[in-house]
């Protein structure tokens, strides 16, 4: 909280405007956390809507935002990024309007831009970081936001009644409020979110199209490929809009990334080997401070590649045989290579005493099992 | 084999250079698949000297190269790819030189061109791509290539004895051969694999360097960021020496990347929707080309995002109870958050009958469980 919280905001009335996976998540959260909340809900899904009354994921759904909107508290804006300015709109049009509205867009510069002059002191733009799914509101689930970032954007002209009710309704859901300018939220998820949809849907392609001699190198994929480009072509017109709607700052980022191309090319031309070797290094030191912020130590995580057949059950004796010996796992991936040859499961695990007792029961298993211990890392 | 095989090419002797994980493996493979074969092993590093002959890896270590090789039929060059022009040329200097010599790089044409004119006839560069990792001849196994794809570089001059040889060790040791220019190899390699690296890498220190509002961008990461830096910082001396090698390559996919790069700001800037949406669809459609060369077909895939306490046993818990209803999973990944917070497991199965069964499983077991069927991709 910050400190300019009013001493007691108190939320009694919420509306919830597009009842999907995030707005009956928001609502089933904030009914466990405050039994006496009324929550009323308006979604232009009539499956959605019987769903949501039916489950009792709300306590009334509405036929208008207009009307379920009228003498809220708070109203939780939570439709694609696009409707988002229309249906805030819609809340001022209310006799009583609510006294804080909010949203749940990935991009918040472009909202606040496009809101009616009067909302302004009632918007603070939100966005909660829980890697949800667009699964719809048979998915909602009270627990979604719990200790999840929520980065909360207010605008220059938010009240602080304003402020201090969207941040009690974050608190209240579980989720840790972050308060963020607009532009820097922006530009941090241009980096962080958008960009890399951008390189995964680029470097698809390219590879999609490169055949040299007869060799397509699209089927030349290994596992950095892989990785990198597991998002590419994911849900078209939900990234086209938020492509568009944070447009400035993507391409601010994605010409930085350009240049760093560049410099990176001249490092190769002009033949700066200490500068590519610090290049790479410098690379390890972040990766590590991740890491290490998430409570890794990357200078004792050890991998281990597991190579499996592709058969039911095979994970579930991996694990368990580990589970068994109480062995933690760090980090998974699994590299599918094809029904006829199964595939690598990598894991990664703190110390090389646990990697190593991992390695001999997975052999034991009698499968063929490789130990990279943190100072020969590949 | 290619139809320019002669009838019966046939490896009596095989000479390993540089015994590691790699070079060790080989000769346990080949071995294994001619029980008549003698492997002679050479190495710089003491160690592994002594471990390869203890463990029976090879039937002897030698004390130069020129020893090891001499009457060989084939000589494999197993060590870093800018030692390799040395070691082809101390080959050379045996009084009765290899009939055939390969290496393991991962760039060719460099290899190839430094090369002595005279090793040129007997030369076919090698490339299996099975993603080992440089743990050491102690890690070496015998089925490490099997079902590998492992590209064959001959150049210009390579006799098709030589040829023939290096493709029978190939098959001998269960790889699959694919003959390749080696400009091509180091192409597709630029593209697949070195420019992943360096896109990881920049990422990586973009990230690490943005802080703005005192908000560091590297603390906001979320998978696909995870995913795409996964290999950032790999190895320093080792991508210095590839990146080098392979530079002339490696530049023009950058430049290509930068390109398009480019050609997406422009799309963002005059606001063409409809290109963006196309762009986004493309890249889907080269995924599931993809996915499908790997026989999942990506319309039937189901994401299953599974939040977990950060626990010993909790992934045997889930992969066990999977398996005991045979659901087979054909990929998982695990985010990890925090020891605090736990993480996501993400799994994915095929066809929404075994993700909505694994699904009431999973929630049976205690754990928030979302499904995203094929049609709500998010």
């Amino acid at each position: 909280m910050s400190d300019l919280t009013p001493a007691e905001p108190s939320i009694r009335r919420l509306a919830i405007l597009g009842v999907g996976l995030i707005g009956g998540s928001l609502s089933l959260a904030a009914a466990s956390a405050h039994s006496g909340l009324e929550v009323r809900g308006y979604d232009v899904d009539e499956a959605s809507c019987a769903f949501a009354e039916d489950a009792g994921i709300v306590n009334q759904m509405c036929d208008s935002a207009t009307e379920a909107v009228e003498g809220a508290d708070v109203a939780a804006v939570c439709v694609p990024v696009r409707a988002i300015p229309g249906l805030v709109a819609e809340c001022m049009r209310a006799q009583d309007p609510p006294r804080a509205i909010t949203d749940v867009g990935s991009t918040k510069e472009s909202v606040i831009t496009k809101l009616p002059q009067q909302a302004l002191t009632r918007f603070v733009g939100g966005h909660p970081i829980c890697g949800a799914e667009s699964a719809g509101v048979s998915f909602a689930r009270a627990d979604l936001f719990r200790n999840a970032t929520y980065f909360l954007a207010p605008s220059p002209d938010t009240s602080l009644e304003a402020r201090g009710l969207v941040e009690e309704l974050v608190g209240m859901i579980g989720a840790t409020p972050v308060i963020i300018k607009a532009d820097v939220h922006d530009r941090i998820m241009a980096l962080m979110s958008h960009a890399p949809h951008v390189l995964a849907n680029i470097m698809m392609q390219r590879a999609g199209r490169l055949a040299v001699g007869g060799r397509r190198a699209l089927f030349s994929s290994g596992p950095s490929f892989k990785d990198l480009t597991r998002i590419a072509g994911s849900n078209p017109p939900m990234w086209r809009d938020i492509f568009m709607e944070n447009r400035k700052a993507i391409v601010k980022s994605l010409r930085g990334i350009a240049e760093d191309l560049e410099s990176f090319c001249e490092m190769l031309e002009n033949a700066e080997e200490d500068r590519l070797l610090e290049h790479v290094i410098h690379a390890s030191s972040f990766r590590e401070e991740l890491l290490e912020h998430e409570d890794i130590a990357a200078s004792t995580l050890c991998k281990i590649t597991v190579r499996i057949p592709d058969e039911p059950g095979v994970l579930s004796r991996v694990m368990g045989s580990l589970g068994e010996r109480y062995l933690n796992i760090e980090d998974l991936t699994l590299h599918h290579h094809s029904r006829r040859t199964g595939g690598d499961l990598v894991l990664w695990m703190n110390g090389s005493e646990n990697a190593l007792a991992a390695r001999d029961i997975l052999v034991e298993l009698g499968y063929s099992t490789v130990v990279a211990l943190p100072d020969d890392s590949a």
